[in-house]
């Protein structure tokens, strides 16, 4: 190849690669799970399901549905969720409003975590497959893909509402 | 007019209504603030700005943001936040989750309240016009338009950020 057009090579590449990098969302640059599972890239525009005080962590919780599960949720059919249902958790340390004192809000952020609904493909995690992402470098949860029996193991207790803990705040 | 093309116009009116019925939204049929703001008819697309527990209410509640606000937050360009940023809050009594004793959830709604920037329209209460509605009947609150000083009042004490208590919770 001739010296000027590697360099030509070179330089398009370079072009390409910073006009790429705006269009990547934060999301596409976040390692998977040790499971294989992705971040959502998405997840901030799905729609508040619900919304948690842990009393055992001090944790203050906000959890977002996909539009599949949002409309599962609304009309009551969530046991089995359907398939391409998606919920994230998204999770603080309280924290008490600097001008609020009766107002615990969110501190630090420990995780963001998802829970992906495919019946066939998560069979041994009763149908969900489960992510969770740590801090604000949020860094995948999990030595390897066994992490995700310690997540379907408690989620055992919701069982009965599709092994989902939340249910749908009540709103208009 | 001839009887059968009266006949004719109101089966047509009445089939355009039941045409038109599932069209319309929830809130388009919710009863305007005393101060004439309705409410926002797609709230529940905007994007989650925070969360919080009020312990002197026993109270949990979601914030969230129309993309004005979103991005305004987002950029820290918050005071003064920009004309056509509107914030959401809902509200409900807490609530013990019936299978996992350590985790308040939402209970009754006990009311959707909204905060509207326009400096002009709204000088008179720092350029925030305010609206809540009750529970899931929605019933606007407030006797007169007077309502609104109350709210104004007490966001006196954030004026620091705007008269916004609510800062953006970390999120990556």
């Amino acid at each position: 190849m001739p010296d000027n057009l590697i360099l030509k090579s070179a330089l398009i590449a370079a072009l390409f690669m910073t006009m790429s990098a705006p269009a990547l969302s934060r999301e596409a640059t976040v390692a998977p799970a040790p499971n294989g599972i992705a971040i959502p890239k998405d997840y901030k525009t799905w729609q508040p399901l619900g919304v948690s005080h842990r009393t055992d962590k001090d944790s203050l919780r906000i959890i977002l549905a996909n539009p599949i599960a949002t409309k599962a949720a609304t009309e009551g059919k969530t046991n089995p969720w359907p398939d391409g249902s998606m919920l994230a958790k998204l999770a603080w340390k309280d924290s008490t409003h600097p001008n609020f004192a009766a107002a615990t809000v969110p501190g630090e952020l420990t995780h963001v975590e998802f829970m992906i609904r495919d019946s066939k493909k998560f069979a041994d995690t009763n149908g969900w497959g489960y992510a969770r992402w740590l801090g604000m470098e949020q860094k995948p949860y999990g030595n390897d893909a066994g992490f995700a029996q310690e997540c379907s193991t408690c989620h055992l207790q919701a069982k009965e509402t599709g092994y989902v803990f939340t249910r749908k705040a009540p709103l208009p």
